[in-house]
């Protein structure tokens, strides 16, 4: 078949180069914005003269058409054909005659491309900030339903100190928030208008790129031709977010996994999200949790990839740009798959909230609050803290818990001791009394709760 | 050494633990932000009335000297005190006595570290958004002496259109334009404060965080005291930015190089930014250029680093986290250097004008000149690009230019093409009317540098 | 659909989770392998009778039926089987019976993937090693051709001293060398018979796993049964060794791509394997080229995700570890095409000879050979480098080569330089002189080839 | 301070170049591997009559001094004098005069410093294959305490049946022997000597590379010298085999920090290896398998860090190559420091024996052996699955454990259950009967114990 390109060429194309350097089996999928950017572009082109009004409205009609028979299924992609753009523009010739070689006036494939890929990831991520919004309110109508749920809090997964499980919910709200942040932040950048740099110089006619970001609503134009067609740090950044969020799915769904445990026993998965093994009858996994954890390692390998390619490239256009769809598609898919599955799935938990209380107090979890206590009473932190230490040895060598300690074997650390301390050694209070701002008392909590029922 | 937290403890720890999990190696540079939070944090304890006026002043007064000491080198760490914190807490205790040990009240390492960690993050972020400004306003200067100097642009490395080398280095300061936009974008989420939120749960003392928030100027507080202390993202955002940006540094660096190499012959090295060979007298290398390309690997590894540590890990703080810091601390260090010899060298590149603009109608790249030309006279663009392929063999066969075929040679290929074909095969010509928005000509790179002069 | 462990489950699955867990879109690649793989395991199981003679034939029959119906593109896989080992399994069960239900004993899908897995990729690796030996042959009959072209050899991309281009893709030849002893090497890890692990503990049924390697012709028996469905380390290196040799590939391509500028020319690429640009007529770019440098991100980025994945997984197996896959069958396909373009390609590139003997001078690369020919004289090395130093610098300030100095002027720098020196000032000499082992004289090429002819 | 490559260079050095582009802050590590190799290189100078006898003596003394002082502390490390070379060959010079500067006659840093690499390298993978098969013994001695230690095996970390803690350390050996493998493997290309290939293109001198091979017990020349000092995948491969280690070590990590929760509290980790808390007086962290666990982000950051450095550039040595050091050393530095720790600590873990037997068979773990004794009495196996669940179910309804239910109850489900089905809801039975080989029977983990005993 011979290419849009053959004038100069002697020799055509190697059957195997058509194949290495084809870009349509991904490519396709840009499709819809291909056709807006053309359209968009056809309307320029008329309003500036360039083309006549009639041909302008017959360009537009066919590119319609494609639209439509696309949309259908009815329309065949060819490998030969190289890329989305000469597949739509080769069928537009075919449809409406030489008149559709008039539509790449005054533009490249580096343009079109940085186009096409700005259209689909401003509405990608327009998409992502959504779920991210639905998958907070799932989750903060979880947090509310469990404002007071009493659980252990760990650090160093140690049991520390008594949390509420809605506080450690809203934790994960919190991180969802700054991922939404960064989207955003993104989306100022992703909403460039790159087109009219054409191949890397601009053009000699009569554009207007002014009057093209109006009519295709971008906030910005690309301000520099050669930058507009070399520039791919929009979706470096966005696959930087995503790589960030999925560090935190990937912490929730460990969590989830700890907690479906045995011996956890925090939550129970319901069937229909858990799967079975092939062997052992009595396996209830947590796949999906697993998979989400997994596919985390395939979001990091997307950026890395990017990054990598695009290092140390020269300006302006180079092929190995066509590099950076494969990592950004897949990375597409899979937040989206794993935000979807997470929105559905979450709130679908079962809490075990007797076994959460009850292993709330076991490790000590109230040493810190005995400790607060003394320093209530005068004694400097450091020295209450090692009192309080010394309790916690002698409880232990004992096999008893801080609450089943004498009034008489407490005051033998320290004299301040008194009876007080039955308040300070119960959870509910220990909970209630984390009263600072951010903390994990319900009060707090409730206030936190109605702060993101604002925000989202 | 007795630690700290040694009350409970039956044996010591073991040297080779006290070895490998120190980080005072290299925490120690977080001394000045660790004072700071924590006479910040005895202020509000007396605010609170959780401390005396007195023991505060008294407090304060020790860490002032501790201050001083560090920064006059009469400070001596010690590994067996494990981190910057305890170090510095263990000389106060030593100093002012068994006072010293109430500065702890109410804090755990886990919010001091991450307190510690975004004031340091925030004076550096703030200080590489001044120096790539500083770099900004150096490459305009240039841009500005180089505003009508005509080059070849490439695309694919192959010579594509003549450009004018005050656009190309605007490209760069675009790029630029939005590593700053990102950086600033991460301040927000570093300019946040966590300290209160104790070791993961907040406190029963009566602290007040927004109290603490004020005297610390930061912006917002960390609104949930388990994702205060699990929260890493402010470094992983940062070492994301710091990897785009040095992307495009590569990038720089790269075209440098080439532009340097006998064969480009476009810009010569001062010989004081450059180094010679051991072995080959003649050899002048742009050794600078290389080892920014170089470190380009660097900080990749070091965002991978980061987000392969926190990949994965249950609320709230684990130890793993303490391996923020190297990555952190490297990527900081090497972009910081980057800039500033950036800075001082890119001025003093000398450019081959001559060479520069001999060589950019080489190639024949004016070719897209005479498509559109054709296309002005109502080809359409895809039969001008075909016709102007056959004018591009044609002279190649020859081992002719563009701009010595005859005309009749020219009509030859289509009867359109008259005499106005010289003013279009000529190189100035060929800039100047490039003057859609962003594009290459002279008056449209003018004001991009007006801009750019308003926005630095 | 029901599935094959649905005996506990209170609930079916829902369809937003088989979407989510399904491998099937992907793993139906691994079918030949799988086949083989039960086919071996129905012998194993009559061997030791498990099964009857005639149920093992029955299967086996079954199984042929299959992979014949695949083969022949007649088999319809379903994602609601989930993954190839179910779609084959149910197939199986609805062609022959409740009798299909007797294949999976005494296995588990867990080391079933493990089997198939290293069925493929030691047929893959197989096949990776035989392409490196072709591209290795190509390239040595294009060193042989080219064993006493002359050209400048570079460090840091500055003309260096000149060397002969049959020495230079001899480089590439030893690199390819290391990379396939480094897939051999992973070949003998790869090359490990997991089957009969079953879950994690082995099995109760009385199994013969030698057998088992033995029909398979496996090398090794995956001694720990929890090992053996755990590890994929066997993966990992493979991606490592491809991700060391792409950037030996992205090497070469980023050298060819310089060569291929008019700057360099050095090469010219057939237009069979160039392609053109859609906006600038006379455009011929190196795509292939580009795009080789372009996957190497993509390979490290495989590389980092399969890494990330397994980091810190708990024994035995978990869903994570089916992220193995995307990775591993990308780095295939994407390693396969590019040895597979290369070896078409590089015998059909056109060195310029005349353009490298001219510039292999060019910059005073024979600067070295003046200091050698110094320290001949008996001036010590570092003393000849200073000399040599002045020298360049005085033939640079008169614009002049160091063969055209006159002997006087020679001599003023050293009373020591004599006519002799002519000798050195010549590059065929220059060259012919570098005779040690492995440098760039035509004696010693010869030899290498030699030595790699033997070899491959 | 005159750089001894000053001859052709007008401007010094600017001073901030200077403290950008040392590596003496890093590679002086390499100076006992310098020193050594220019020792070698003095022997082969005089052997080839190049150095008179005398001249190489008085070398090899003052080398030998300086090895001496740096050995005592007293030598000075400078900056201006860029590098470890530098450094000392600078000092050889002051020491024994201009003969000193016959030192770098025939060599050139490429080769150099490829040459230290390597020396280093080689001693280093050697230590780390002796500190691996050190661990391996330790393990090999835990393995044989728990050669019947029953305990849960666990899949998607949900427990799936009964194995031997002394099998589960065993799969440890196993990871850890193929690691070794990978160092041995790689430990054949890092044994390579490069000296000699001077700047890229060997040398007019007459030298004598395979004599300089012998004297520094080589078993392979570098036999191309252009390649011999671009490459850097003998680092690549090394921090691979690193990566891949860490992903087992970090599995371990996750493992051990997961039992010695109060959860599964299947171990105890010793107060010396364990650290407290700040703020928390009973905490017991895991410190240490933190820090292991979280160091591997480290190693794979290195690993990306160098691949991303090597990729596309050209040959041959350029300056970015000096990035590989930082990354290498620090790789060096965490795998010995973290192996000498598990050596340390590993065999002082309690294991709690009781509670995991008691838990082995918690969550109807013996179901997969119902299936298999079904399977035995002729049930096809996805048919035996099939009623095992049901049965499973029907014991969870009931809250029973499959030991619980009465005989008529599992007739219930198959009449083919009789009263031998006691045996097999027994776990010693269970583990004995799983005899195949590598599985978890403790008669096969005495054989891969003895297995290991030869091979270690």
């Amino acid at each position: 078949m011979k290419k849009p390109w053959a004038g100069r060429f002697k020799e055509s194309t190697a059957s195997s180069v058509e194949e290495f350097t084809e870009s349509i089996s991904f490519d396709w999928r840009l499709w819809p914005y291909d056709i807006e950017g053309s359209i968009a572009h056809t309307r320029m082109l008329a309003h500036q003269g360039i083309l006549k009004k009639s041909e302008a409205n017959e360009i537009i009609s066919g590119l319609k058409e494609i639209y439509k028979e696309i949309q259908e299924g009815r329309f065949q992609w060819k490998k030969e054909l190289e890329d989305v753009h000469m597949n739509i523009e080769s069928a537009l010739i075919k449809k409406i005659g030489s008149l559709g070689g008039k539509l790449h006036t005054a533009r490249s494939r580096n343009d079109q491309i940085a186009l096409d890929l700005r259209l689909y990831l401003r509405d990608v991520t327009k998409g992502i900030i959504k779920d991210i919004t639905r998958f907070q309110k799932k989750l903060l109508s979880v947090a509310e339903k469990e404002a007071s749920t009493i659980m252990p809090g760990y650090t160093h997964l140690q049991r520390a100190q008594p949390v509420v499980l809605g506080h450690h919910i809203l934790a994960y709200i919190e991180m969802l928030q700054r991922d939404r942040e960064r989207y955003e932040d993104a989306l100022k950048r992703i909403d460039t208008m790159p087109l009219g740099a054409c191949a890397l110089a601009g053009t000699t006619l009569p554009t207007d790129r002014t009057y093209l970001a109006r009519i295709l609503k971008f906030k910005r134009v690309a301000e520099n031709s050669m930058d507009a067609v070399s520039d791919r740090d929009f979706i470096m950044e966005f696959l930087s977010a995503s790589a960030i969020m999925m560090t935190h799915l990937s912490r929730m769904a460990e969590e989830l996994i700890l907690w479906a445990t045995e011996e956890f026993s925090f939550i129970e998965l319901p069937d229909a999200y858990t799967t079975g093994s092939s062997i052992m009858p009595q396996k209830k996994n947590p796949d999906v949790l697993e998979l989400i954890r997994g596919k985390t390692g395939r979001v990091y390998g997307s950026l890395m990839s990017l990054l990598t390619t695009m290092k140390a490239l020269p300006l302006a256009y180079n092929r190995d740009m066509q590099e950076d769809k494969i990592p950004l598609f897949d990375t597409v898919d899979t937040i989206k798959a794993v935000l979807s599955i997470l929105i559905e799935m979450f709130p679908k938990i079962r809490f075990n909230r007797k076994v959460m209380k009850e292993t709330s107090t076991e490790g000590y979890t109230l040493a810190t609050d005995v400790a607060e206590y003394l320093v209530m009473k005068g004694v400097p932190f450091r020295q209450a803290h090692e009192i309080t230490g010394q309790i916690v040895r002698y409880a232990i060598e004992r096999g008893l818990a801080l609450e089943e300690l004498s009034l008489d074997e407490l005051k033998g650390f320290s004299p301040l001791i008194d009876s007080d301390i039955r308040d300070v050694l119960n959870v509910e209070n220990a909970v209630k009394r984390r009263r600072s701002r951010g903390a994990t008392s319900p009060a707090e909590i409730k206030k936190q709760i109605q702060r993101f029922k604002r925000i989202l």
